[in-house]
């Protein structure tokens, strides 16, 4: 079976500051017609940083949620930018470290039922401290270090539940119990 | 530092059929005004679902990537539904088996930048077959049988690359190892 759905018009609802609403008419695989809602999304990049044996978190206020969150430093995809120059971009906006050395770890899509917003993950250990801290002008954000084992703890207790974070900590405990 | 975003007015953009599109006038920590875009998502639940040594995969067109996508079962949440009773009703329309029994593994936003969807992820070994497959009118999928191992590996070579799907073989995966 085909699962293609063609788009037979589409119609932009709203072109943002990040993101563009779409709607999509479809032809279904069974010749039928449908609705899709659909948001792009420039794609984000998010670090996992580690240093002494820590890993680097921000805490900010995230308006679709109404309280604030703890991640790991991520951003967005600039236009025309290289994924790893936003990784670098960002940890130096957001954190005030730099790294000379990061390594993909994993690409995943996080809502596909509507967004085609895509997450490049990197690791780095090698972080130094940059001349600045230079969040954009909107972004406001609190520093955390944790250990692996008390950021598993944050995790299994509900103080951190960001899917990118919780990839990225998984990941890492899978690697330390090689 | 409090770093609360103040609502000065909403505008709503778009009232769909699965999200809802806001425009967010707020203050900010620094006092000066800035703009949100929100997106407002029902919530959805996803099911690690495992028969025989094997994890049960759906693989769907997802138009807002234009081709199909490896995921665990997962759909949205219905207005005033209990989500386990959604995960009940996903795992049944999706891949006709049902389940006496599922266990909550974790909660966790995916887009925590514009949209406040939450997944609740749920974990089943308990997989009997369902009188008949009741898809959506307008959702058609295939189905996949996979060890660990093969979806691990699936994973590493990017076949399976969507966020709730990798939390529970990362988790199933830690599991394993204890």
């Amino acid at each position: 079976m085909d699962l293609t759905e063609h788009t037979l018009q589409k119609e932009l609802i709203m072109d943002g500051k990040v993101i563009k609403v779409e709607k999509h008419r479809v032809t279904l695989p069974n010749q039928k017609e449908g609705i899709r809602e659909v948001v792009k999304h420039p794609g984000a990049v998010a670090i996992l940083a580690v240093k002494d044996g820590k890993i680097l978190f921000v805490e900010q206020f995230r308006k679709a949620l109404e309280h604030t969150l703890i991640e790991i430093p991520a951003g967005k995809v600039e236009s025309g930018e290289e994924r790893i120059k936003t990784a670098i971009r960002e940890l130096e906006e957001e954190t005030g470290y730099t790294s000379v050395r990061l390594s993909l770890l994993h690409e995943f899509y996080v809502s596909p039922g509507f967004c085609d917003e895509y997450i490049s993950l990197y690791y780095t250990d090698t972080l130094v401290e940059s001349d600045e801290l230079k969040p954009d002008d909107d972004e406001f954000v609190k520093h955390h270090w944790l250990t692996l084992d008390e950021a598993i703890k944050w995790m299994k207790e509900g103080k951190i539940k960001d899917a990118k974070t919780m990839i990225a900590l998984m990941h890492f405990q899978l690697e330390q119990n090689k």
